[in-house]
């Protein structure tokens, strides 16, 4: 016999997690058609020329899940298979608002809360380098998190020009300033002194690196960084370019608080401008892997029709955001009511469940030969609100006996009658 | 610069596509829970030693996408997964009636209206051998067929034990049995002489063959064939069975007609005993891809617990459906308003987009530089139903203008009254 098992970093979710799954994703897709956006679906599949074209930067590369003997692999994110599809539909009316939501593949090492399939829900606004472009985005997400009851986060905003200065600035030089921007981007996670040591290899000099990242974590409020930045190392049109996205993204009263983070880079390499991370903390003040990620790359998109084409986006993590907001293990099932019968009755049982089924109400009929005490355990079990009874008595009568799971009462109803209190009517 | 390209057999959805199949998914997932059918999801990759515990049957063992370096693979179909998904959550409450809706991955050669991804919906009830459960598996799928506005389908039933009564009646030697059953289900495909022959490299002599196919082709009404079967081959307990099966489907009401055709066979070698197959024919009437099938398979679910656990099961091709009911290129976008402007009014803007977002409607706004003759082309390009036109005049006076796409009819007014004429109050 062959051990069921799954392969590493993959997970089922079972019909409490899938329904708690999809209640948070009918809200996103809400809030995404509400603003405005519509979606597109690439497949699974991507060739690798094209998950190639633009590398996500090189550890990212070794992480995409290859098929054997094919020149394709599992997407690794939504942002290159969209540059894809607008190369492959060039009458694409742009600005182009679209969303994409599914799972998405890496091969990387699992740990706690990481898996190598996750959901993920995309939107991105592609032709305008208008920062109105930017705060949609930013504001979206914000709000399916306030819609979702996500209280607390942060939304973290930093600009890769601004950074790009202040790498400049500390004698990071210009070739290896990709490669700062990787280190950086690790700082939350192996600490300050790593990345100094990783600059100093880089060839910048031990106390420039201790004050560059000293000079990136400063905690202050947003003004007085950017007056900071700006006293020191000017930069002063796209420090007010941010001091703009950040108002407009005001202008939305979402509750999260945006806070400038100087030290915030991201992991791809296709970042262009502003990047944008929202972060939440545990019950213990400890800071959860991010939740929402994304920011402007205006070099991505036209890359596979030689053209520049300005775009930004946003991506939310739907199972780290499960695993923030928890799922109910109640709601084991859609149905609401359950039709157990006693005796030989199956052509009137399944008269009365089509009848409420036709009226709408989710219903769930006996399929064993169980007698009732044990439907009436399988009822529980599943957590159905109602039970409907059906014996030879109901039948002949026609009429239901209806058991409220909670209290415990039964009725002896007509169909009709069963419906309005099913209904709450 | 990289040729942008899709991998063989892919394909993506555009903005009207995707749109369309979530409005057939939508009717697809109420229905499901309408019959008390829940969701679980499980992941794309498989483990191989899971996927080939039940070989899907020799040739389809080929089309398993494989993932380099590791051993696991693309699901082939979602009923091997479920198996798993049992094996290794021991306390499911039984019966379990699950649905799970996802792409399936398939390496066979693509042709017309086949892709190497397709999503499928499936449906199954896990621990139930009473025929009341198939009734329901194949009703579901006939309602949302109803619902969808599919007309004219068939539903072909047939009896896999009533199948191997007939071939070993007509000589087909017992262990010859699953090669002939793949035979036959290959007889739309290829055709009868095609059948025959490959019958008589089984074993059989050239006469029983044909008379086989003969016998299971031969057009007569359900009760006609049931009958013939009986008078010739016995399996009385088996007949009755089906007899039972249709009588219990017709309760449902559904549109379909219900045929009994003999010479069904599916696929899979993990039927046992019902198989059935829905089938729509284009303007021509010529029958196109089956858009549903499944079947009893009272042997594959316990597979991975070594003992026997009953289950029927139906798949809906969402794609083959897709494919049928067609799609409207006219919707191509969820939002019904979008806010233009003119000149320096971006606050006032934003405020009554927000303000109709914060009113449920779905409410895209200008993001570009362009003027306003421009942005009216691309709202008329993305058939966008109201355009509200934001100028410094309607800024200083609170107001909006409100422009009815359709009748071109432009109106001045407050925000509260342009929300009551856009929901229609």
């Amino acid at each position: 016999m062959v051990e069921p098992s799954l392969p590493r970093g993959m997970r089922d979710f079972n019909t409490a997690e899938a329904i708690a799954r999809r209640e948070v994703l009918a809200v996103v897709e809400e809030m995404f058609r509400r603003f405005g956006f519509s979606p597109i679906e690439t497949p699974a599949l991507e060739n690798l020329n094209v998950l190639y074209a633009k590398t996500y930067g090189e550890e990212s590369g070794k992480e995409i899940f290859k098929i054997e003997g094919e020149d394709a692999a599992l997407r690794y994110d939504f942002t290159v298979p969209l540059a894809r599809f607008i190369a492959m539909n060039k009458d694409t009316p742009l600005p182009f608002k679209r969303y994409q939501i599914g799972p998405i593949w890496r091969k990387d090492e699992p740990q706690r809360m990481r898996y190598r399939e996750f959901l993920q829900a995309d939107i991105d606004i592609i032709g305008s380098s208008e920062l109105i472009s930017d705060a949609e985005v930013v504001a979206v997400a914000a709000q399916v998190l306030d819609e979702l009851g996500v209280s607390g986060y942060k939304i973290l905003i930093n600009d890769r020009i601004i950074l790009n200065g202040v790498l400049s600035f500390f004698g990071v030089p210009n070739e290896k300033n990709v490669e700062a921007i990787r280190l950086i981007d690790k700082l939350p996670k192996v600490g300050n002194e790593e990345v100094i040591k990783g600059l100093v290899g880089l060839g910048v000099k031990q106390e420039n690196a201790r004050s560059l990242i000293e000079f990136i974590i400063k905690e202050e409020d947003n003004d007085e960084k950017l007056n900071r930045v700006e006293a020191n190392i000017g930069i002063k049109e796209e420090i007010n370019k941010l001091r703009e996205l950040i108002r407009l993204i005001e202008l939305y009263k979402v509750k999260g608080d945006i806070v400038i983070d100087l030290s915030l880079a991201r992991g791809f390499d296709y970042y262009t401008s502003f990047v944008w991370e929202f972060i939440v903390y545990d019950e213990n003040g400890k800071r959860l892997p991010t939740i929402v990620a994304g920011g402007r790359y205006d070099n991505l998109i036209g890359i596979f029709l030689n053209q520049q084409i300005p775009a930004t986006g946003i991506s939310i993590g739907i199972d780290r955001i499960m695993n923030v907001i928890g799922s109910s293990e109640e709601t084991k099932s859609y149905a609401r009511v359950y039709v157990a019968s006693i005796g030989n009755v199956l052509d009137y049982s399944l008269y009365v469940a089509n009848t409420l089924r036709a009226a709408g109400i989710n219903t769930d009929i006996n399929v064993t030969k169980r007698n009732i005490a044990k439907q009436l355990e399988y009822a529980n079990a599943m957590r159905f609100r109602y039970v409907v009874i059906i014996g030879e008595r109901e039948q002949s009568s026609n009429k239901l006996k209806l058991r409220d799971m909670i209290s415990g009462n039964e009725e002896l109803l007509d169909i009709e009658e069963a419906i309005k209190v099913i209904k709450g009517e």
